[in-house]
């Protein structure tokens, strides 16, 4: 059975030492959470982690979630306690306001929770962290009646939300979706329509849902532009807050998954329930918009929480396995066999996934800043900055963490040879959680088309120019410190690459679009390593100041400063070989005719 | 529900056009094997793996495999039947030796038909499968006592067999088995011990089932040198082949799998079971060996398998779904949106597994065609050079074509969004299924170490020196040939990595195994990428010749050269990348302690 432990001490190394915290105490809400109270958050967050959700995480794969014949559905055995101490635990609204009983923590400290939580049980995470979503669209464009009867118990955690978008023919495109809302005269609206794929969309651990559902009011235009955002709550909610009515929203089954088997993940049949517009009509989809940014990046999350969680797993067990000898002579002479971590090829897999999730914690914390001073921040320059980023950033963000995260599952499932595949070692569960990251909230695809068809060109390239500014400028700051030197070599010679495939797609993708599709998913992925290196660079900045200032932690940072030099070396030169794929063009995949294929 | 038709003419272009099947009808079974006769045999296969395998894949994933109260397995649905359509058609024997009962064909023609089987379904494949492997043990190792007793049933397959190596403790380090053997005294032994993780290890679709076991004889020397090979009948067999009692082996239970559930995949107890010596004393690791040998390119042929049928599904809903618009404007206008194979995106992820599918399976034919000759030719030479190929490429098949076969299944599921996480459609399947190759028969990362650390400086280095001969004389073989540039540009770079690499390694990882080791992941994919560029290049000459030849054949030909045109662009370009990580050697990651991972 697979264990985990939450890595309070490296998020605290990145918020203090990287990216120094105590500089945003004069945005809201991190004044009251001085790193004494983060700390205190942190160890709290680790111990429901580890010891109310780790432990319900195979046990909930394997039963999975059961729809009634009422059409309830009951979650597996532990989840609704769980949720019950997750809620009391006030963990639901770490970063609401505190106006709708929220605890109006950053949201680089909510991140950092989810970040364990969904290490220790992804299922789980999902429903509170929809509701979270939910919630957020629901305070950006509900009225404020509706956030007086919803916000408060939404953020308590008595109510859970879910997203409502896809439908059989229509995920992508949502252009297409045929839910219809017809106006019942009183202001409300009767929606009839089948979702599907709508995770958390019924259980047992909360009083009521809030479902956020996309219809197209009768006689509005075909299209994107005649869509409209909808909240239709399972049970009625009276004027005083009270329940009534079961409202004609149901589940019809629930989906047969590869993974994720402990969250419900429904076909949710909407005949005519009532629900109230949320936000203005036909602009349904901005607002969802607003939703899906957020859940983009808890995605991104959840792909750094898997890897963490399969690295900590491999990593013990290649300490533990006595499997054959070292090839440069017996490690353990005394033991029947060396342990497997002897072996210069299950080093560079563990070292490939190590690498990989201290940059991607670095680069989710250094993110959710920016989302904080783009929510707080009364420097209107600070907050373009910051927007700008998160603009930029989010498509990097879920489409790397979350295929790097799914391919680091396979790797630690593989150090376990056959044991791997074995239900009991849970390795093969984290690799069929682990995929659905790569695919929902906007496939992958989806992201890297975001970024080079939209991103990188919005407001003259803005974004980018500054990342470019802001490599630069690290590299400029550090290149006379000598123990820097390996580290700025290889982030030189990253951005220079991405550099040049950035010149390359505007000179080449706008003439021609689909040689800026043809580009999209190596120039993700690219700009994903030059962003990691960035981050390789900072921490190892940190690492050797604090070497410097505590002889005791040497050794610790040491760890660090060594898996970074293996990122430069191993995972970095891959940026070469993207330039090349990016620069040979659409052509030749476009002269094939369809038949071809 | 996926579908699948097995790629037959390409195969015969493979076999007719690439390697000119035909200069072998001097090898015994070629003469009887006429290219008429294996059409033939090609279009039978097809159509028991179209019509009886296939439809039984998804319900027998869903299905999986009972073991009762008495310790029997039960099949899913079908499956018996299947076997027996299988065994009566003559599949099993299809390249066993006529004296047995064997059809005597062309091993090539025999992995070719076992390509079909797997796509359709390998669950099913792998029963008939481990009993050829263990048939070729029993053919090579076993007294004629033995063979007459056995083979015949195996071969026609009224019985079937199985490979029991690994134990709870040990897999790939089977110097650490504790299962002894114990001598009866009348020439038997008596075998206890426990096997864990053994395919086909007992079910319902034959007679007997003949299991060949290591195990230790009492007072035999510790580690690989005292290891003997035992056949152990499941049912004990009499001197006139009739079956007698039960024998002392039994399944105690069935493993719980992330995919092949249709596969019983079985603990397997010796309770003081009767077996009989197969081959030497302490010799039975040779023994095995022969048959891993088969068996590991019956694996990389399964990561083909999956990689052709998850591609075709892939391709024919990319063709299908409507979702979205062409960035370079409507395709369909009259439609409510576009094939989303108008994108760039999709295009790209389909090609890069097309262009591996078609190198792979040239790859296979190449090599199946050395263990032809290597069986069978008289001439010492050109059985020695097959048998240096065949040495040298059995690991990079195994652990190249399996590692991207499953990489495959995952693009493929990638194009299917939400709907490929849902087990109905069938592409999670092929996932999970594909899984399991890069991990059994010796996980990838022992083939890579296998090659750099034995196969490449085996004879002086005889087999690499062979192919980069090889290499080199294709390319100025065809020099002139303007047609041909654009395929020897992109072969010739590859290979040139590939030396720089391979002599890297000879300066640098004799003195210091570790540096081999850590090269070797990179090494083995390296290498896989130049000998798939070496097929693109046999394969882009063979159909400029054919559409040259046959202007009807031009379209299709045509699409052959554009794939290969993507690798070369796309693909190949790796190899820079895997040189410059082999180059920075194995320091870094060998300095860390163990403690710091």
């Amino acid at each position: 059975m697979p264990s985990y432990k939450a890595p309070v001490q490296d998020t605290l190394f990145l918020l203090n030492d990287v990216f120094h915290y105590q500089n945003y105490g004069n945005l809201p809400g991190f004044a009251e959470a001085s790193m004494d109270v983060v700390e205190a958050v942190l160890e709290e967050a680790a111990k429901i982690s580890e010891e109310i959700l780790q432990p319900i995480n195979h046990s909930g794969d394997l039963e999975g979630c059961t729809r009634n014949a009422d059409a309830t559905v009951t979650t597996p055995a532990g989840f609704k306690q769980a949720y019950k101490a997750f809620k009391d635990g006030g963990w639901v609204g770490i970063s609401a306001p505190a106006e709708f009983g929220g605890q109006g923590l950053p949201y680089v400290l909510g991140s950092a929770v989810m970040e364990y939580c969904a290490s220790a049980n992804m299922a789980f995470t999902m429903y509170p962290g929809l509701s979270q979503g939910a919630t957020a669209a629901l305070l950006q464009h509900g009225n404020e009646a509706q956030k007086a009867l919803f916000a408060p118990k939404m953020v308590s955690g008595d109510w859970t939300g879910t997203m409502n978008l896809t439908e059989p023919h229509c995920g992508t495109d949502l252009g297409l979706l045929k839910t219809k809302a017809v106006p019942n005269g009183d202001g409300s609206y009767a929606i009839t329509g089948q979702k599907i794929f709508i995770s958390a969309g019924e259980h047992d651990m909360a009083e009521n849902i809030i479902h956020l559902v996309l219809a197209r009011i009768e006689g509005a235009p075909q299209g994107t532009k005649g869509i409209s955002l909808f909240l239709v709550p399972k049970f009625h909610v009276n004027a005083d807050g009270s329940l009534g009515a079961r409202n004609a929203v149901s589940c019809g089954s629930i989906e047969h998954k590869m993974g994720i088997h402990a969250n419900s993940t429904c076909v949710m049949n909407y005949d005519g329930a009532t629900g109230t517009l949320l936000g203005a009509q036909n602009k349904g989809l901005n607002a969802m918009f607003v939703m899906m940014n957020e859940a983009r990046l808890g995605v991104a999350i959840q792909g750094l929480s898997l890897s963490e969680v399969a690295y900590q797993n491999a990593a013990a067990y290649a300490k533990d396995r006595l499997q054959g000898r070292s090839i440069s002579g017996a490690k353990e002479p005394g033991k029947v066999a060396d342990p497997i971590l002897v072996h210069p090829d299950v080093r560079r897999t563990l070292l490939s996934i190590r690498a990989f999730n201290e940059a991607a914690r670095a680069f989710i914390i250094w993110t959710a800043l920016k989302a904080d001073v783009v929510h707080h921040s009364t420097d209107e320059k600070a907050r373009q900055a910051a927007e700008d980023h998160l603009g930029l950033m989010t498509p990097i963000l879920k489409g790397c963490l979350t295929d790097i995260g799914f391919d680091n599952c396979v790797k630690a499932q593989q150090m376990f040879g056959g044991h791997g595949y074995i239900g009991e070692w849970g390795m093969e569960q984290f690799v069929r959680d682990a995929r659905i990251a790569m695919i929902y909230e906007g496939a992958n695809g989806i992201q890297a088309l975001d970024l080079v068809g939209r991103k990188l060109g919005l407001n003259g390239g803005r974004a980018v120019t500054t990342f470019f500014g802001e490599v630069a400028a690290f590299i400029k700051e550090n290149q006379t410190d000598e123990a820097m030197k390996p580290y700025l070599a290889g982030l030189q010679s990253g951005v220079g690459h991405l550099q040049q495939a950035t010149m390359w797609l505007m000179q080449n993708g706008l003439a021609k679009p689909d040689n800026a599709g043809a580009a999209s998913h190596d120039y993700m992925h690219m700009f994903g390593l030059v962003a990691f290196g960035l981050m390789w660079g900072k921490i190892a900045k940190a690492a050797l100041a604090r070497k410097a200032a505590d002889a005791s932690q040497a050794h610790s940072m040491d760890a660090k400063l060594m898996t970074g030099k293996f990122f430069f070396e191993r995972m970095m030169p891959e940026t070469g070989a993207h330039l090349v794929r990016i620069s040979t063009g659409a052509d030749t995949m476009m002269a094939m005719t369809a038949d071809m294929f």
